[in-house]
């Protein structure tokens, strides 16, 4: 048995909720509404082996040997002209650095910004990987106000007030996971001017912006950053695959090149194969084309889980509405607990996951998230209508 | 300007020297004995190709989804018996994880068991990206007086004994980098039974230790950590190709599933393909006779770097003759910096690693790393001739 000493953090650190859910949903019979894989039938194989084929036959060991920290220029050139046309933006290469996914962006955020005993401010639910990755660097946390349209900017200016050892506004402003809802302008603008007024740095997670069902695509809260206090970060796991391990952050270029100097001490790089084939995916294939198959194929599984649970969920069942994304937010009447109904439900091959995980500080174990990215149309309506028979009261749809 | 507060770490980090001067080397002209590359020509390019299009046939999607943080099954399995076949080790799937890249494990480590203001102790010379890795963190460090066989176990155990803050022991026990010295059996069984006794953690980074062109292969450190407080790092960097980011950490099972929580907060997993397609690899080809393919190189190169060293170099610079790897290490004359000489030579485009920063407490700036695996014959030698011209006093051979 160990008894060597480790650091104070890893009392904090937890194996994740979501992951070891996921194992009991490697069996196949589970109807699984955990974790959030996108659809594996959309990854585009074909044209992926292609692209490996022709970037080995053209570089040969260039693709294999080591490359710069930074990453694939032509990448990170093809992102930062993406986001200037998306948000108004008017990035360079140098502001661009990609990482091993998202989860890196938070990861490397942590490093940079957060000493022990540093303060994060986040909305309430929260991504719970993302209170791993910041809790590794010792902070603690505190839930703003969170509403259907984002944080509450006056929740939020009393927590910049009030606490100086804030050091992060971390937000997801899209189609937000776990609660699936998608902050107004207003309050994108209003979160923009109080980072910059408080100079303090917001880590802007933006996995899901592309998929977006229906409705007006919005500006980025980094669209209004006028004072360089936000990172932006967009991965090409929800719109390409997250196999690959390509997500990138985006900022004001000397910010950029500290995230570069600190994954240089963690990873050195990505894998040069999976950025240059990737490079060339992006040249030649039609990535929007794409993306529009995908978010097809997600908004019907949407309409069919709100729908299935419109009708079979009772009425003191509340859910959310999600314009996009991969997940919609369910909340049980009070006094119910979704780790009591996970385990009736697994009994029938479904699963979810509870959501008193995704509260850095107060759980509302009333709480849960739905996936409906995974599972084919079938399978959610059957898992939809399994659960329900372990939920209290009446079906809508009999009352 | 940025005016965001940054954590305290961040005035330690600085960009790495070593990749700095990559920037400068990447001119075609340059001789560059700097970086640590492998020769890109032994890359099997078409292996490579051949195991991701049947990975791809055979798995399709799979192998571009999310996948377990722990790394392929198939392939810690592989790692765990070769590791037990290397070194009468008795490792399971559960001892292994896979990282992405050594570097991680490194940062990893440093994750795991260093608060800020705790000591990691190091040979001296050490490596330099393990300076920053574990800088990353806050730690300190003290410099374990090292010789040409490796720890000074007396050195070692007095800072064990007068250091409460001793969590790390950090070593390259074959073919050091940058020293390209290797550590004897009997300082290996000390460093083993004094992390025992003290119970601080070691972190064994072998890297280069199948690169061996002579002499006898000797066990691990691992091989005699009966505490378990010994964490094997491996990586396929130099044995296969680095842009594949896939290397391992062996250790006791519940001190790597500390590891696997802490990578799955820090980027959930390595490339999914790139695992697969690695593991197929190694159950398709030899990997052993590609080995011998890079050892047959690189002893060639060694041999004609450290023959023209020997004919051109002033008898006053000394240098090591290591017995494997990818370094050598010499010590001009007290009184001569490296960096000065730097700047001479890359006036004739040659290029090497001044060797101060590898001394994270006294640096000693009289040395210099040189790395033979990465530049043809020819240009070794006219590399070593031209360095010449800029020391001071007489080729030995004209003595």
């Amino acid at each position: 048995m160990m008894q060597m000493k480790l650091a104070r953090r890893m009392s904090e650190l937890k194996a994740s909720e979501v992951r070891e859910i996921l194992k009991v949903t490697e069996r196949p019979e589970v109807i699984s509404f955990a974790g959030g894989l996108p659809a594996p039938e959309l990854f585009p194989v074909d044209e992926i082996k292609k692209v490996i084929e022709l970037v080995l036959d053209e570089a040969g060991p260039r693709a294999l040997q080591y490359a710069i920290t930074e990453g694939n220029p032509p990448l990170r050139k093809w992102v930062a002209e993406r986001l200037n046309r998306q948000y108004g933006l008017s990035l360079d290469i140098d502001n661009v650095l990609l990482t091993s996914g998202s989860q890196q962006c938070l990861d490397l955020a942590g490093k940079l910004f957060l000493d022990e005993g540093d303060l994060v401010l986040c909305e309430s639910p929260t991504y719970l990987a993302a209170i791993s990755a910041f809790r590794a660097y010792g902070c603690r946390f505190l839930e703003i106000e969170t509403d259907d349209d984002g944080m509450v900017p006056e929740s939020l200016e009393r927590a910049l007030k009030e606490n100086d050892r804030a050091r992060l506004i971390y937000a997801i402003p899209d189609f937000q996971n776990p609660s699936g809802r998608t902050w107004s302008l207003s309050r994108r603008k209003a979160l923009a001017e109080l980072a910059g007024r408080y100079q303090v740095a917001v880590v802007e997670d933006n996995p899901y912006g592309e998929l977006r069902f229906e409705g007006e695509h919005l500006p980025a809260v980094k669209s209004f950053d006028k004072d360089g206090c936000v990172l932006y970060c967009g991965t090409f796991s929800k719109i390409f695959c997250p196999g690959y391990r390509i997500a990138w952050v985006a900022g004001e270029a000397d910010i950029i090149n500290k995230f570069v100097m600190a994954k240089q001490a963690t990873d050195i790089q990505c894998n040069t194969l999976a950025q240059m084939s990737l490079a060339k995916y992006v040249e030649m294939y039609d990535i929007d084309a794409h993306i529009e198959r995908i978010r097809a194929v997600y908004k019907k599984r949407r309409d069919l889980l709100l729908q299935t649970m419109d009708e079979c969920f009772p009425q003191s069942v509340r859910f959310t509405r999600p314009q996009g994304g991969l997940f919609t937010w369910v909340e049980l009447p009070e006094g119910l607990n979704a780790r009591d109904l996970l385990v009736e439900c697994l009994k029938l091959d479904v699963a979810f996951v509870p959501g008193g995980a995704f509260f850095p500080v107060e759980p509302r174990e009333n709480t849960l998230r739905m996936n409906f990215s995974n599972m084919p149309e079938e399978r959610i309506i059957e898992g939809v209508t399994r659960m329900a028979t372990k939920l209290p009261g009446r079906a809508r749809a009999q009352l």
